[in-house]
């Protein structure tokens, strides 16, 4: 038998998220999981430490991607410009024509109470890379504390909106909406600036 | 022996802190904070589930206490008027006077990855009690995630640079600070927000 398996990392995933699924995280074991996808637990943990980090191994790359956006992108750019510059960048590549597999995903994730305090780790772990890449580039640290912890916001918030609305409209443009929404909740001294009462 | 001891969750959240710092969170046991504290394992769990909610059990009123001010906000309010009148309050009520004990419970936390977990979830369990009582006086539902998710910023960044500067200047004035730097960072279209370069 061949060591190298074609595609196993995106299969075992598949056959975990379907596993845990039917079965409940909880429930849910690692040769079970190889079984599904054909392949042996050797392979498994080869790209995973454990049943877990299945769920989160694709986000890994998520906060040195932003961090290289962050860095890459024009010096003269505002704030919120360079949050929406960058975050049209992660929905393109990252999470548009993955609606259903996040979806799925996310059921699961909100079904368990460690799997939703990981989550929120890792929304730390990118803040905090995001937060660095602008301490870098010059930004004082507390616009890059606050900027950073925008942009995890209107990530979490926009893409929370897609999955709750099925794709559509599509995730680029809730982006802008919810970075629209933010404008009209920051306008403080704005007379246009609705209260919070409807 | 009486049952009743006069301060006996104070006591206890001291004589735990002290340790932690001493041995570690990992190596304190329950019957070495109550051995210290002067009172029996009987009373620590008459007031705690286990020696992390030491930690945590004072900010367990946070939320119903945040929500009950948003609810009795004028409704005229901007949000981030709102913010910043309801963080007032509770940087008066609940920080203020604890500069010592907060700024060590923040050491003990930062060193045990599972005790910053925790932190992450009540912050988030703070943020939807903030969200739920603006929707309940009908704010809609994006405006209210998102000034739900700026407040906990707003307090969590204001409380860092306090604990950070030993308490001066003081927690109100860092929060009036912050939401000023809050308004430079989120002014997309005026020409005077500058750039995140210096």
């Amino acid at each position: 038998m061949s060591r190298w398996e074609p595609n196993a990392r995106e299969r075992l995933e598949h056959a975990a998220l379907e596993l845990f699924v039917e079965v409940g995280f909880a429930e849910a074991t690692v040769p079970q999981i190889t079984a599904r996808a054909g392949l042996t637990t050797r392979t498994f943990f080869r790209h995973f430490a454990d049943k877990r980090e299945v769920l989160f191994a694709a986000e890994g790359e998520l906060p040195a991607l932003v961090a290289r956006l962050v860095s890459e992108a024009p010096l003269a750019l505002t704030p919120l410009a360079l949050i929406e510059r960058g975050l049209q960048t992660v929905a393109v590549t990252r999470f548009e024509g993955n609606l259903d597999y996040l979806r799925t995903r996310r059921a699961v994730i909100q079904a368990d109470e460690g799997l939703r305090e990981r989550e929120l780790r890792k929304t730390s772990v990118l803040a905090d890379a995001i937060r660095q890449a602008l301490v870098d580039r010059g930004t004082d640290e507390l616009a890059a504390t606050l900027t950073a912890q925008l942009t995890v916001t209107v990530l979490g918030v926009s893409v929370d909106r897609w999955l709750d609305q099925d794709g559509e409209p599509p995730l680029t443009k809730l982006i802008q909406d919810t970075l629209g929404a933010l404008r009209l909740v920051t306008g403080y001294d704005d007379h246009r600036t609705p209260s919070l009462a409807r």
